[in-house]
């Protein structure tokens, strides 16, 4: 069947039992490994982070107006050189071939078909070049236009591994590189299955710490901390491509000032998902303060507990461009592969429309704080 | 058995276990099909606004005066041109025959039984002709006139198609148009069972929104925007009517005040019971605003969350001229059809008037925010 | 045996599950009828008030003062012209009988034991001179002085009436005269088990309130209204008695204020245990502003929710000069007759000196606002 | 096998159930009797201060810095005279012979292999000298050097026998003194087992404060009272020794400035783990008035609640300078003894530094309010 018909197809058989980003979560628990569903779901620590950023969403209230014309309106934004249908992208999440053999081939199909930038992980189970082709087979299959795909850079451990992976995600046409300096430390101990790698980078490069009761240095003097990135490293990456440049896990506005100084084309609010830091302030609570230190200079995304088109509402409201989604992919790919991730894409554009229009926004733009009430 | 002689057996036999709005709620649910259920109770999406409207109320504790003659107080109010016996209405609420086989017509006899104001339903089951009738005759049994009954309307898919409602309602003499506007947009997936259909409408004209995964256009562009009402239609509106015209579903301050420019007679301040957009802000915490934009140029109504007198002082005190009831009249029919409306509607007077007694007002007029403390 | 050889057995005889009040609560439920319980315990319609009572005590954190010497402190307190060893009061409760055969009898000699004053219900089960007596024999077995016994007056259906029940009281010597203004309106269900009973006044004068469905009137207009007590009945009161008079009810600053130019001699911030109006602000909420009213010019009791030594030292700091319990009586009593209402005041008082000492606190006047944090 | 092996092999065979304090928490109830349990977890009365000492920390969120080179950082401080590697101490807490036949013997241990001042209780259920000779045994072994022994002091009953704890302390070379005056009401019903007791004090010296109902004194007068240290005992106690002396139990700036005057070395923030008096703020929550007021005259410890490395974060950021651990301890000594003890420590450090280098803190010093943001 081609790509057009099992759409058609799914569109027909959807169950009703997948109605919305919270019914795949639900759903997605019976479909994946449970040491990796503990992995996908667990925040660090106690999870208070990860609660703090769905608690965030739970403190504004929507005031709609009433009776505008909205005919005319839609959801599309601009996001520097590139137009977005819908102010949404898949966040890069590492291995999609965890919960799905398809992998990220299936996941940007579904990116294809709904017109959404995905941003590819570092760690990607899938090779840049082979998600870029799968691209352009179901760009061509649907009659749709590739939509913005990106790279999530982890910086690696030499600038010559970093400069690889830049020059592969440019080899795969990437367009925009997104670089991630808020999870160098995080600690994670799962065993991926066999199968699923990080097959982007260099094996070797990948570094597991451990550390003994009686060492002297823990993490301070570590290999950790040796290579952690720092502003010259943000520096030198400036230099090592054209590509418009965002800095990902930024939660303080000096440092969001800082970065423009250092030509960052757009910035992420982002705590990881809760999965780095616990304890960590909820993205959303820390958006507004970081927004009104950077102003119209640079695009900002968020990501970090977004669910629902009304949670898209609130981001954009407190000064989000556009927003990113990162675990509802895994739940969706879990359930119904790329079928499942066109689906959830098209759920909260769905929403995210429906929220407009009753809010009587016909534009993006027209989305300011005055839409809500703090409760 | 004639209806006043129903009513004092009532009395004599209402069950211990209903003494407020919520024993009705808690009992209903063993009388409704249970799809039905779920339609009557939920909100949309996570019933976020649902909760809040609740919640809002307690916000706010009650601070009385003391020792202050009350005795010659009552609770009627004034309402445009009309005198309600108690500042409550039963708000407009689709098809009364999911709940029970006597429908509208019950819950019209009980209004007349109470004195109580009744917005029909532009989705009533019953004839606005045949309610009317009903009323009429409950009046004459009882020795009462008929209370204040109201249009409650949506915009259909040709304005002649609302003229005819609007006609309709003329022929019926109900004395008011509360055009609600919140709701357009609003999705329901429940089967009507046999014999329950929405008599006063073209049904050719009830359309149903789907949408494809690889449409291009969801909401916007679609024949719902396009058949959204706007301004010109409220300005159109006022000139099809002679009759006082509410507007239900504002929660903005400045569409208070821009209603008020185009002719409207009073405001319903409402979330729609949190049926429509989720998320939205409690009705309770956006009426302080909308009355501090308004002050005394309209009367204003409330709904969203009233189940007990306590709510009405706060209601009251917090801007409302009255408020309105929803759901408990659904409960109420489905336990005891016309007696259970009755029921309730004196339960919620007998609480009002005991609060007020208890507040020191002998007035409604006496209510104002001094009244309550915010906790 | 004597009361002093029995309160000895009892000391040593405490089971280790009662070491404080909320013990007694626990266990008192198996000790009384379940219709009794209710009675005792619920608060109005949803026990907003009665939670609110509670809550408001956790919204402060205690602050203590070190190293001081307190070695010579105590907590005794200046009442008007009355020493009170403590400041706890017995609150009025009605029919103590409820819940054991020797009922108000066993309360004052329990108060007679711990030097507590007790504030006998206009409805109580024994008769005034009774209850004097009995205060009589335990002093002179325990060779204490008899505390001060005070009248709660309700007023009744005519002066005449309310002129017996303080006349009767004066002939107890009973030494002051609490008017309890905000339980006019009071509901009660429960039926009087027999043997039980308001002795104290015409059971004739007893007033049943009930309306139907088609009545015109409810509360306004009927009995209720007509017989609710006023500020002119206030000034009548104060002219027929000697006594030092206090006002309980008392939750509004400006009720405060016009209290105190009527000739009263103190105030009563209380919300009757959240019995009454549910949705009453709590207690100890109101009190600030209440205290800032009216200053030093009268003393203030506060009752609702205090269940422990450290609950005193809040209502204390926050304006109250002594406060008085309820509902913990009634569960001291039922568990144990006098000794367990002998018990609880005896662990109240060891708590509270407990509290005090480590507050750095030596006498009652040094507790202040300072003492709390807001939490 | 030699303490360095031990601890080699309990690196290798940690059961991935502790990999956290709360997990040693967890874990420690089945290594312990059910009354010594209770007496370790229970704070006094209702635990509202235990509760309010965790729930404190949860009203701040991280708000990291990125980018910051934290290579050569550290987390080791200076405190007065003394180099701690880690800001954590091991609370003061009496028996560890409850939980461990090795008692202090295996805490102390674990203190210098992890290099961690410990406080030893003046209720040590190990002799002061032997708890010295089992820390230079360990750090022979382990080729360190042996960490601060301090001594914890409560005041006994003559100054004589307050003498002799002190030189005891002395003789056993410890290197300050924490004087608690915070704890000397608190009411314990622990019967403790045989082998366990206060071998460092004159049993006959301990006193057992009971009341009886007839009591004209109960707290006030008492012997308690009597003996209770006041600020004359400080004058006192400061000229008993030349060892830098702490005062601990300060939760109101106006004590913690009047300490300064009597010339106290250092303080410590805390409620005794909410142990004493219940309703006690929280002691983070009066932490920084507490350093507002004292500024940089002494150094600041703060105990209450700590469980994890971030706590501490938000400890330091709010004016400690470091951290006292209490229960945990013994929940750690309980289920591993000696290598407990040294896990949690390693834990507490990994997640101090892990939190400080993702914070972008490369000194302790440099973690501020600023660091956070209140929810």
């Amino acid at each position: 069947m081609s790509h057009s018909h099992i759409l058609q197809a799914a569109l027909n058989h959807i169950p009703i039992t997948l109605q919305c980003l919270r019914d795949y979560e639900i759903t997605a628990q019976d479909f994946v490994r449970s040491d990796i569903w503990q992995y996908i779901q667990q925040g660090s620590d106690q999870n208070i982070s990860v609660a703090a950023n769905r608690r965030a969403f739970d403190d504004y209230g929507l005031r709609p107006r009433i009776l505008r014309d909205v005919h005319h309106g839609g959801v599309a934004v601009q996001i520097l050189n590139e137009t977005w249908q819908v102010p949404i992208a898949l966040a890069p999440v590492a291995y999609h071939g965890l919960v799905h053999p398809e992998a990220e081939l299936a996941t940007v199909r579904a990116a294809v078909a709904m017109q959404t930038p995905m941003v590819v992980s570092t760690l990607s189970s899938c090779r840049f070049q082979d998600i870029r082709l799968a691209a352009e087979a179901g760009a061509q299959e649907l009659k749709r236009p590739v939509p913005p795909l990106w790279l999530q850079l982890y910086s690696q451990a030499s600038q010559q591994q970093t400069q690889q992976v830049l020059q592969d995600a440019l080899d795969a046409q990437f367009s925009a590189v997104m670089w991630t300096v808020d999870a160098h430390y995080k600690r994670s101990s799962l065993a991926l299955p066999e199968g699923v790698s990080a097959v982007n980078i260099d094996a070797d490069a990948q570094y597991k710490h451990t550390s003994h009761l009686l060492d002297e240095q823990l993490v301070f003097g570590s290999w950790f901390t040796e290579h952690a990135p720092t502003w010259d490293d943000l520096a030198w990456l400036r230099e090592q491509t054209h590509l418009p440049l965002w800095l990902k896990g930024v939660s303080h506005p000096e440092d969001a000032k800082m970065a423009l100084e250092y030509g960052i084309d757009g910035l992420v609010v982002s705590n990881h998902g809760g999965r780095v830091l616990d304890g960590m302030a909820a993205s959303l609570h820390v958006l507004p303060e970081i927004k009104a230190a950077t102003g119209a200079a640079v695009p900002i995304l968020l990501d970090g507990g977004i669910r629902h088109g009304t949670d898209i509402v609130k981001a954009l409201a407190l000064g989000a461009d556009a927003v990113m989604i990162g675990r509802p992919q895994m739940h969706a790919l879990a359930v119904a592969g790329m079928l499942g991730v066109a689906h959830i894409l098209h759920l909260l554009r769905m929403e995210l429309e429906l929220a407009l229009a009753q809010m009587g926004c016909a534009q993006i733009k027209e989305i300011h704080s005055e839409c809500l009430v703090r409760w």
